[in-house]
């Protein structure tokens, strides 16, 4: 591991395994390619089965390892590093915009967005949907509420559903001078519908990106994307996009 | 959920008695309270243990419940919002710093660490532990890589091991002038020195952020620094440090 003189705490078993594998995988395997089966790596790491899926599962959670079904377990590629603008403050769908709108709905936020927006909880507002794609794969779904009273324009505009009418509220939106924003970034699962756009099973873990927009002193829209925490590598900053060659996951094991 | 028109998708047993049991922790529950047993809790919500014990996960994914040994499960207090500064670009050690200093020693880094400040696989760097509370709990460990050429006075100088030592190789590298940095977020899994630090288990979830600090035309240091992921929300922006109340984890729910 390289740190040894500050690792004082004695490794569970399984975790000298996964270190062990890790090392396994870097100069015996190539991306793509499809692990032995659980008995044939039990049998040569000389470990028991529930140890070596303990062991798989860590790997898994790094991002070295990918898990499907049908296919078997294989050497994942490196995590695609997305950047997370932090620098300049733009609204929604305006800039070079990695999103992509996919529709639009008028409904009851949950709980949480209601407090954000300052919204009365059962205040119907516009929910937009994008998607966003990297690299040729899904990698980000985004729920962008905004409240009827930020866009107060488009009641009266009769927009078709789908994408169109998704640009029309962001449009509209973009009518408002923004003031400023802010971002949290914290674990979360992936709801059904969202795993379904990123071809994941429901309750996998995701990285929730919770973004704040403010104008007229209030916060005009709230932004919740969810990005695939398998795949994805968040990055921030000026050379944010920048890649750290074979991935700062390896740094945590 | 708020948003049942733009879900198509059917959601699995346990995934709607997670929205169930989620609502049921808001209305009933207050923070730390222990929940009933599995076997009550199946029996009330009328579904099959295994079931349950699905949904519970989910909720501990998102930072509702918290399970501990000989306590059992307990409805978790909202996430910190703990505040990673992009804006200000700064030293370690610099500034309203909210890390203390542990430890350095010198040793090899990851192979990873060694790419990324693209010095020999095997060369000895300044390892430096930090470690960050927040609101009287530790919520981050961090292991700042300082290669030797970013230091070059320190190995003259005999300063003693520990925080003193650690201070020092802080001290020595804010002597150079800071050109920028870049940050990345990405899931991980707690190393077993780590988890004894945050109190939790070796492989539990955590948010990796990776730090690069770059002077002289290089990358004169590197952090990486590992968040608790069920009791933080990494916040970034002017305002990033303000809550949300209740917490976007909700919103991935």
């Amino acid at each position: 591991m390289g740190t040894t003189q500050l690792e004082s705490v004695p490794e569970p078993k399984y975790w000298h395994l996964k270190t062990v594998l890790s090392e396994a995988l870097d100069s015996e395997f190539t991306v793509g390619e499809i692990l032995p089966n659980e008995r044939d790596l039990a049998a040569r790491f000389g470990v028991a089965r529930a140890t070596l899926r303990q062991a798989l599962e860590q790997l898994e959670l790094e991002g070295r390892l990918q898990r499907r079904r049908g296919v078997g377990t294989t050497v994942a590629p490196p995590r695609v590093g997305v950047a997370i603008g932090t620098e300049h403050q733009i609204w929604p769908g305006t800039g070079d915009d990695a999103w992509q709108a996919v529709d639009s709905a008028v409904a009851a936020p949950p709980a949480a967005v209601a407090t954000a927006l300052q919204t009365p909880r059962e205040q119907a507002v516009h929910i937009v949907r994008r998607s966003r794609v990297s690299q040729g794969r899904p990698v980000a779904a985004e729920l962008l509420y905004v409240p009827q009273a930020s866009v107060p324009a488009l009641t009266a505009i009769d927009t078709p559903s789908g994408p169109a009418r998704a640009r029309a509220v962001l449009r509209e939106l973009q009518r408002l001078e923004l003031e400023g924003q802010d971002r949290a970034v914290e674990l979360g699962s992936a709801r059904a519908d969202d795993a379904k756009e990123l071809d994941r099973l429901p309750g996998a873990p995701v990285l929730v990106v919770t973004t704040r927009f403010f104008a007229e002193g209030r916060t005009a829209a709230l932004s919740v994307a969810t990005y695939r925490a398998d795949t994805c590598r968040l990055t921030f900053g000026a050379s944010g996009g920048v890649e750290i060659h074979d991935g700062p996951e390896r740094q945590a094991s």
